[in-house]
């Protein structure tokens, strides 16, 4: 029994019953009688989701991420954190690794903490199966669900999503356009921001009439030295390439070092595209061109969102936010 | 009333007093009966300490750092967390940012949060008034309290650093043996490691017999390119120097531009040194000669000195971890 089941009886939003509970001005008195009529005939004591609105509240957010030494979930991590805090509220990260049944069983434990709301950061949180991911279901019927970078279709769950997609589509069309014919792509993880990213390519190859042959695109390790070192055996196996599209900074930072070590000039004879706009990507020689994917833009709208939420306020459950290419040495497009 | 008058008056550690609040085996009968008395005469029950000895425990640990988005910080967040993890216990972080109130309040609320011990990472946590660390003190009378990079004389604190005094010592001695008589130190705060790292510079100078003049150390903004512009302003002011130590990866990248803006050979006319060996130094061209502090020796040795300290063990207050000068192309020492 939850406020998700009052809502569906009712046949109003979740926020509309929050407004009922939390005794919101902003309801009609024919909703709010109807919404009272459910709750008492389904037996529906608000105690866990009210907390989360404002009654009996610990001001503190659950933050989730598979793990704080990528430099992008950092990043997020870093302004979630700032902005919550600017916002009265403190919060906790749990870095869960990739493992199911550990983000499974820290999501329980921030529950169990009384945390008002719960943010998960990075698309690794969907899992391909789809019940898998009723543990994100279950929370969201207890507290609010932030989601960054994925999207799961679900009342009190909430997502900010770059668009990961046309980001890739329309950087692969410019290679394309400046004269590259044989792009790469390289990706090292199969979430749904890399598959995303992945039929971007795809998408942009066949758009410009391009063949794309299966090993047009490839999964590897997410390592500098062992990017360079794949890069050389597929050219060692007669694959013909002239540019790399890395799905992180760090494949593209590894694909500059393949071209150094064959001696191709870049951007010339060799472009590199890389994502996440790093710190790796200015630290490169050249720098590396880049998408940026605006994390702090990204943090901003999920805690403002969050606020709304919190509120009372009827939000979208869904926000996207564009990407823009950063051009610097490695592709001037 | 807290564990420390008991032990202070008793005349014992504070691992013998939690010994026989476990009951553990462990102790000898006189000193058991001597404890037992103390805390009867000074009215000491001991629930809030011993849930952090395995009474009541929920098996979480509080980590602090003050920035996640800082790749030092952040690796040895991700090692800690799965150190835990391998010992079953789950861990919360907060991100506390720089300012001594926030921080005070963040240890409150994980101690309010009832976990078993808090793990500070970051000598950043270390402030210069003795007073402002009685939030640290007070903790630990509560419960155990690890400090990653930073040292405090308390009992239940447990310190556990690496040797950048050292390490910056060795590293200047072996630039100047190889021929760099004019090196500069970059440095961008002024954390208790930071100030270590200094020391180590400037006693390596006069040990020497060289001049270690003020300007032959510079404290800088923790960025790329505003590296690489001060160090062109210096040169513009007529400073001599042939060899750039810093305190941080990122500084060294900025030194590695510049002396490619400079046209200066590396590392035959110009030599790098970095500190960290962190993701910056591999993807720098030249890659970076750069001190590797192991923080997943430090984190694990911080996770192992806990576990024993929990099981009522007698810890040493302090372990010092020494670090090792990874050779690559920006400094053939």
């Amino acid at each position: 029994m939850n406020i998700y089941d009052v809502s569906e009886k009712a046949g109003v939003s979740i926020a509309t019953v929050s407004r009922v509970i939390n005794g919101s001005a902003n309801v009609s008195s024919k909703t709010r009688e109807k919404v009272l009529a459910v709750m008492e005939e389904l037996g529906y004591t608000p105690n866990v989701f009210a907390r989360g609105l404002g009654l009996n509240t610990m001001n503190t957010i659950g933050i989730m991420c598979a793990d704080s030494s990528d430099p992008f979930l950092a990043n997020a991590v870093y302004y979630l954190e700032q902005n919550l805090r600017k916002n009265g509220y403190d919060s906790f990260l749990c870095c869960t690794g990739y493992e199911l049944s550990t983000k499974q069983n820290y999501l329980k434990l921030l529950l169990s903490k009384r945390v008002d709301a719960i943010i998960l950061v990075g698309s690794n949180f969907l899992e391909a199966a789809k019940k898998d991911n009723q543990y994100m279901i279950d929370a969201a019927n207890e507290v609010p669900v932030m989601l960054i970078n994925g999207y799961l279709a679900h009342p009190n769950i909430y997502c900010t999503l770059c668009d990961d997609y046309q980001a890739v589509y329309d950087g692969t069309i410019r290679l394309i356009e400046a004269g590259y014919r044989r792009p790469l792509f390289l990706y090292c993880s199969r979430s749904y921001s890399a598959l995303q990213k992945l039929s971007g390519f795809r998408d942009a190859l066949s758009a410009s009439g391009l063949p794309a042959p299966e090993e047009s695109v490839c999964l590897c390790a997410n390592d500098i030295a062992q990017t360079k070192e794949l890069l050389c055996s597929l050219k060692g196996r007669g694959l013909v390439f002239d540019a790399v599209f890395g799905a992180e900074d760090s494949l593209a930072v590894g694909a500059v070092k393949y071209a150094r070590e064959q001696g191709l000039r870049i951007p010339e004879e060799f472009a590199v595209v890389g994502y996440n706009n790093s710190m790796l990507a200015v630290c490169s020689e050249p720098e590396l061109t880049s998408i940026d994917n605006h994390v702090e833009t990204l943090s901003i709208t999920t805690v403002s969102t969050l606020m709304r939420v919190l509120g009372g306020n009827d939000v979208p459950n869904k926000t996207t936010i564009s990407n823009e290419l950063v051009v610097r040495g490695t592709a001037r497009l």
